[in-house]
């Protein structure tokens, strides 16, 4: 049974990720539609991006993924299906796909010409389901559009690093529900300049030495539990997705706070690791 | 497989629609079951018809619909189920169906009448689920109800037009996850009562002369993109259900704000329009 | 088709809900996945265990429940599979399931000792659905855990009673999404104690004296609807769950207010029940 996914910024309240299943259902009774995300903030092209490329690949292969942000259709703002990995995304062609792109190269990409069929004010409904349900039932990108090489960029995606690689400069480009605050800063690339060497992690005027496997290492156990601190404490791990990430033990934004409340840390804030002289 | 699709103000943390779907999984194994939205605002009847109304018909015929807004039963808030359009609709006759059959007439509306049988303070789940699940294995409606003619309406339905049909007074009757404001003035109603006039709409002290098919039609694409400033003004579309609407390009609430916000329109507030004469 | 339901502190934003779903299909192509709730607040147990208790028993017999609140394994935390009611639940073993255990034995707890396979900082993804797969496809629990007898107990699950049974101390658990209070004491222990006396519900400066079987109870309905003032009127219920519940006819914390706003009453406060003599 093919698998449809959607990650959108429609909202958990309002008819149109309904009506868009509903659109699927009728073309196609046999999919199965998972829901990623409906709560990206509006037009958050970053945010879609990151979401996107942490959960595709827990899908099985051949999984269609429809991406509902500023899908919107005009000159500037086109309509692509991307073939990547052995998943199928479909989207506007606005920076959505260029993080997982800087990853692994797409087999292919087309922009979608079927749209002198189709007068719509809900793309997603009218156009991504239309694709979504070609592709599910075996047909080929170029049937639906022509091959074209290049998608549009979004900012930030690589961090930045000096000429004597003594210094990564990054940026904060996700806040999560914990409201832990992820880099653009990846494990690999991080070790790749590390080489080993010692480092300091700054974020305002927050100061980390060590990179944790998983939050609890900040705990010692060996304190009995009614003597230990550590909820709301603040430390740096490399999270499931491989981003490093500067969280807070048991965070809670509404009791005891989080990363990003109690550092100050939102999006596009700078994040900086020097390297140590050994 | 049959098709029900849920639209409650259980919200997205309570067990509450996660017991219902248990409940339906428990009788009818092999169903579908499809949330159109679990975040209506409590007990708010316009709100739910407007998001049924604007999902319901994506879905194939045959789909059955519970509706789970101020369900509890008591002598002045039956359960009905209604038959309208091919698809099925059970839900308290407390307005949530006026919407739709004020556009479309019900080719059956029932009292149910099970519930002698059944001790609840869980309507949707002991009553709903049970005459859901009885539609979807080809049940009829006359087993779980008795036959009417009326259902309750709810005010605000359809604007005001003067004697002399030079002015169309309108509500707002839905703010949307983007912030858009939504009226009652839909596109055939105003086309009829236009005839092809130029025209005034007044929201506030906020005035606009043209209707756009899509939002990105405010932009002027020949001037350089780093010299428009399109983000955050406002315009008029219908939307894609046909609706009168008023937007801001690329509106989020919680940055750059919305019509909602920007505006200053709520729920009820009016919106008129103004014919010219030729 | 096995039914495999998800309860998290996930949030309805991140990938992580969408990446378990990813994960699980991957493994079991025809498996049925609901979910419960991602809304938990963080790493808050009481929470998640009032949830799952209310939804799990809707569901067919068999049925998996993954729970991921707080589920970081450490030496403190270790992870488990309990099978209990026919239905299995994988957690970690924090007090999540002393809420459902102190009400139904268990058949059978494992603590799941698999990781020395699997390194990871998603033990819901990695461990969870791994495990839930295991149990879907017929596996045994004693496969992937060794048998314990103890769970971890949460604090006030059961309500105090003074010794001569004049007086139940109990206190609020959970907030519900019209801002209803409910509290730990349910229907069976209060009838237990009452012994049909008369009785006096005191939370904070609030008093009530009647337990209603469903909110419009407190209606009168011979009086005229324009003439009636009971939107906003507080009473006491007994919840479908059975727990008493503090409520507020219709109520809605953005605009009437909620029993939670209007009284002042959170999690922990608490609610005392004083027997009157005969």
């Amino acid at each position: 049974m093919a698998i449809i996914t959607l990650t959108t910024d429609f909202g958990e309240k309002d008819h149109f990720a309904g009506a868009t299943k509903g659109a699927i259902y009728s073309e196609l009774p046999d999919v199965r539609i998972v829901d990623i995300s409906h709560s990206v903030s509006p037009f958050n092209i970053p945010e879609a991006a990151y979401i996107i490329q942490n959960a595709y690949s827990s899908f099985p292969k051949g999984t269609i993924h429809i991406i509902g942000i500023d899908s919107e259709i005009n000159q500037e703002n086109k309509h692509i299906a991307v073939k990547l990995d052995d998943h199928y995304f479909i989207c506007a062609n606005n920076g959505i796909m260029s993080m997982i792109c800087s990853e692994i190269a797409p087999e292919k990409i087309v922009e979608i010409n079927i749209h002198d069929k189709i007068q719509t004010s809900f793309p997603v409904l009218d156009v991504f389901v239309k694709v979504a349900c070609h592709i599910a039932r075996g047909g080929t990108l170029e049937v639906i559009g022509k091959t074209i090489t290049q998608i549009k960029p979004i900012k930030n995606i690589v961090p930045y690093v000096n000429d004597d690689k003594t210094q990564i400069i990054g940026s904060v480009i996700y806040i999560d529900n914990y409201g832990n605050v992820i880099t653009n800063i990846k494990r690999g690339f991080f070790e790749t300049i590390q080489k080993g060497r010692a480092f300091e992690i700054s974020a305002r005027n927050h100061k980390f030495r060590t990179i944790f496997e998983k939050y609890s290492d900040i705990v010692n156990f060996e304190i009995p539990e009614d003597k230990r601190f550590d909820e709301g404490r603040g430390l740096v791990v490399f999270n499931s997705g491989n981003f490093l990430e500067i969280a807070v033990y048991k965070s809670n934004s509404a009791t005891i706070g989080s990363a990003s409340s109690l550092m100050g840390l939102g999006i596009m804030d700078t994040v900086s690791i020097n390297f140590i002289k050994d």
